[in-house]
């Protein structure tokens, strides 16, 4: 998108989300390899042509030697083993992540002393499937991508990790890690915990009612389908923020209980969903196009406009 | 599907399933007409060729002297006014519906002594869309369609009715009116219920939560889309068996509240939600190959098939 020179990127955890960031990466033309601690994803990668290694220690000095922009890739419960590694071996590298959550994420760099080059991020982009034979290189294409605009964050790895989000299809949405982490809850891991729920009740009907189950059971309890472990990985570190999330929605479904046990309606709840969804389905992602990272207050000015729904499609 | 004479079908109301039964039937070879009490609706049907008109008189006599199967294609609340007509017009035809509950529109049908010729009927497929338009003759294609088997059912009627399903390219699932209200409860009147919540806890995030929702916000709250007055109209004819369902998904979300609040946990729902959506994903829909309508004791024999998860995909 510019004719500046592409950093380095090197991608520690090669799944459904770090494989896609390493396959669009090379795809939109930058030097990228990657680490994956399991043979078996290793062997999957290069099968496929890709540049993946698991010696953590050679992959990370490499990283060091080039400059790279270190994308981690690991869920939640591996970021503290992998910063140790990165702390030990590439500590000068610029640093970023695609974890669902973002402030475990940015306390736990801090506490490996690597916050000066961090950038937080996080892809809204995915699939119930999971690993590296998931990934794909168009995952990104349209997606948002969370880019951290936190106190302290410096413009020059802040610049690589938005140019990296571009790069990959996705359009920049500027956030500080806890109003990041509380929007999530709500449009990203509340979503998970109510299929599950609806899993579960629908399945109590037997067999008759999985039978009869059309779009909107299928629909509603299509990421039920991913895998325990992950789910728990994405939400669970953001527990107070889901937890707000899980008390507006009993809130919600308690009074429309009420309605119904009392006359029958399940009162202002319908018309309200239909309203929001219709917000969703209407909300226009404006441009931001006169801020310039690097410029006065430029942080706080790119959080603000995200907060107003503004996007970064292309930097100068 | 067999060489016996096709009965002539007339669909009363034709929105989204009623218009798509009768583009289904006429394009399986059926005399297939309707009505709308919509100008607009009657209009586009006919722009589109089909034999659709808005006086009830003359659509209903001529279904008296065809000896057609009617089928009500009208939601909940329209039921009754209709059954005064078809009473009054029509007392002798075959009768059907395509009600997303069941035990009520049976009552109703008793109460206008309609109830030797009616036969419950519900295809399970839809989408946020609703009316005429909406409406294709593919909706059915491999989807469930609940047809009654409840006590005092008479086989003349339910052959044809199963037929119709049949030939819209449906499955049969043999059901009696409570299981089923019990059974949709769960499967498609609560994600309706769970869409809305969903639709206004993640807007209560503002454009930046918005802005950020993925696939499993959109899919989560995919049938908030619909027709405010219509999901009312699924859903709270059927109180009592949502109520159910509502209570069942409060003490599930309840239980991952506090194991949330207190341990940083979501205990054991993701576990349980993707065993269940794992046992939906893999559900066999038998087929039911030894019960011949008619039979000794083939209702109760069907209903308890249907139970077990079986259908049945063709008639002698």
């Amino acid at each position: 998108m510019t004719g500046v020179a592409k950093s380095a990127v090197c991608v520690l955890g090669t799944g459904l989300i770090g494989g896609s960031v390493l396959r669009a990466a090379v795809a939109a033309g930058y030097d990228a390899w990657g680490y994956n601690r399991s043979h078996a994803g290793v062997r999957a990668a290069r099968a496929d042509g890709f540049d993946v290694g698991d010696d953590i220690e050679a992959v990370l000095k490499r990283a060091a030697a080039s400059d790279a922009l270190i994308v981690l890739g690991v869920p939640m419960p591996a970021i503290d083993s992998i910063l140790s590694d990165v702390r030990l071996l590439a500590p000068g590298c610029a640093l970023t992540d695609v974890v669902s959550v973002k402030a475990p994420v940015a306390a736990t760099v801090r506490r490996h002393e690597l916050g000066a080059r961090y950038v937080g991020g996080h892809p809204m982009a995915g699939t119930a499937e999971s690993g590296w034979a998931a990934s794909t290189p168009d995952l990104f294409r349209g997606a948002a991508w969370a880019v951290g605009v936190d106190p302290g964050t410096h413009v020059e790895p802040w610049t690589r990790v938005a140019r990296l989000a571009l790069d990959c299809g996705a359009v920049v949405v500027p956030v500080v890690a806890d109003e990041h982490d509380r929007a999530v809850a709500r449009i990203s891991h509340l979503p998970h915990v109510l299929a599950e729920a609806l899993a579960v009740v629908g399945a109590g009907g037997g067999d008759l009612a999985l039978g009869l189950a059309a779009g909107s059971f299928r629909d509603g309890t299509r990421v039920a389908a991913t895998a325990p472990d992950l789910v728990r990985a994405i939400c669970e570190p953001n527990a107070a923020a889901l937890l707000d999330a899980l008390d507006d929605t009993l809130r919600l479904l308690t009074a429309a209980r009420d309605t119904l046990a009392t006359n029958a309606t399940l009162g202002e709840l319908i018309d309200a969903g239909y309203s929001e969804r219709d917000r969703y389905d209407t909300l226009h992602r404006w441009n931001i196009t006169d801020i310039r990272p690097g410029d006065h207050n430029w942080l706080e000015r790119l959080r603000e406009a995200g907060q107003r729904g503004g996007v970064i499609r292309g930097l100068d």
